[in-house]
């Protein structure tokens, strides 16, 4: 059955690789798996076409058949679940690297997406300036235990994972800012990342999108 | 195997039930299955014991035979995966209940955890006023949403699940502010979870440990 998956027609940050659909670009390149992209303008985005796909209006989502799936962390498990490459075959390891996939989404992402509206959302307002530092330093303090984990590991837990997927997609949205860099290890653990075929091969695509 | 979580010796909220080991509580309470709690007094948590169960030294935990989890979300789905009673069995479906949990964690709860850093974390800053109904808009914003692909169901999609479980969880965080009673739907929605009798269980025990 057809994959197919939406996108912004136009990326907020131009083809950096920092929407949402790059990470399951990703996975599906992990996965060896073909699919199709259906670009969403941004005012199509809270119509009811494409609310009936995505309850909040946003990408990316995914269509297979029947199904129809929204939530990155959601698309990249059901991707994982039915494929190879993406998650180990020992039961406590795969429960691990699914564990490693919700810190991403829920403790890791929270603090770094405070980042956006702080310069974004509310960059516009007095206390902007102000703010900034506290919002870094709570971004410094999660990456700060997340270094101490990793260690000198390449990977979150044994071999790359669909865990490993989704926290550098998530540290990837903070390495602007300059706070990743003053974490070596998880500097380099981002950039093991990003050299991975699978990796290559979905940044282009979205950058052939966003470059034109 | 003995199922080990997790929790505070004291939760900050007194025994309102909004500590995450509420959650997981209520997922084994749905399964079926018996497990034991091991208190983390504060001082506890950032110590090296803890930390080496919870990178970000937070709870809960847990812990059967060999497996270590941590993160909520993760914890849930693991129960969910190997008891009856939390995903279904129809493949699309419990993809689409999957999806509902990441929802819950990624989408709902992140704009909801704002409320703690304006009016506690940054209670004491001279924009915690002006910021606090910026915050509450982006919450209304989120659950109007929310609230329209809900419409007159029960739950999300179909029978109750492990979505909902979250859903009902992360909502509950944002009732004491008044705005969850904005949308009588998802109001409702909350107290179906709570009329649960596995969800009673899961609160009375949760408060036997911080009432005393």
């Amino acid at each position: 059955m057809t994959i197919t998956i939406t996108a912004f027609e136009r990326s907020p940050d131009g083809g950096k690789g920092l929407a949402r659909d790059t990470r399951v670009r990703w996975a599906l390149e992990e996965a060896g798996q073909p699919y199709e992209v259906r670009l969403v303008p941004h005012q199509a985005m809270k119509e009811p076409e494409h609310l009936r796909l995505h309850p909040f209006g946003q990408i990316p989502t995914y269509e297979e058949g029947d199904l129809v799936l929204f939530e990155s962390g959601a698309i990249i498990f059901h991707i994982a679940s039915h494929h190879a490459g993406l998650l180990p075959d020992d039961a406590n390891a795969r429960a691990r690297a699914i564990t490693w996939m919700f810190a991403a989404l829920n403790s890791v992402e929270p603090p770094i997406l405070e980042l956006v509206i702080v310069r974004f959302v509310e960059g516009d307002k007095p206390w902007s300036k102000e703010r900034l530092p506290l919002v870094a330093d709570r971004i410094r303090h999660r990456l700060g235990q997340l270094s101490v984990r990793l260690g000198d590991a390449d990977w979150l837990d044994g071999a790359f994972s669909a865990g490993d997927l989704m926290m550098v997609s998530v540290l990837l949205r903070v390495r602007p800012s300059g706070i990743l860099d003053e974490f070596p290890n998880l500097a380099a653990y981002v950039a093991r990342g990003e050299a991975r075929p699978a990796y290559k091969r979905a940044f282009a695509a979205q950058l052939a999108v966003n470059a034109c």
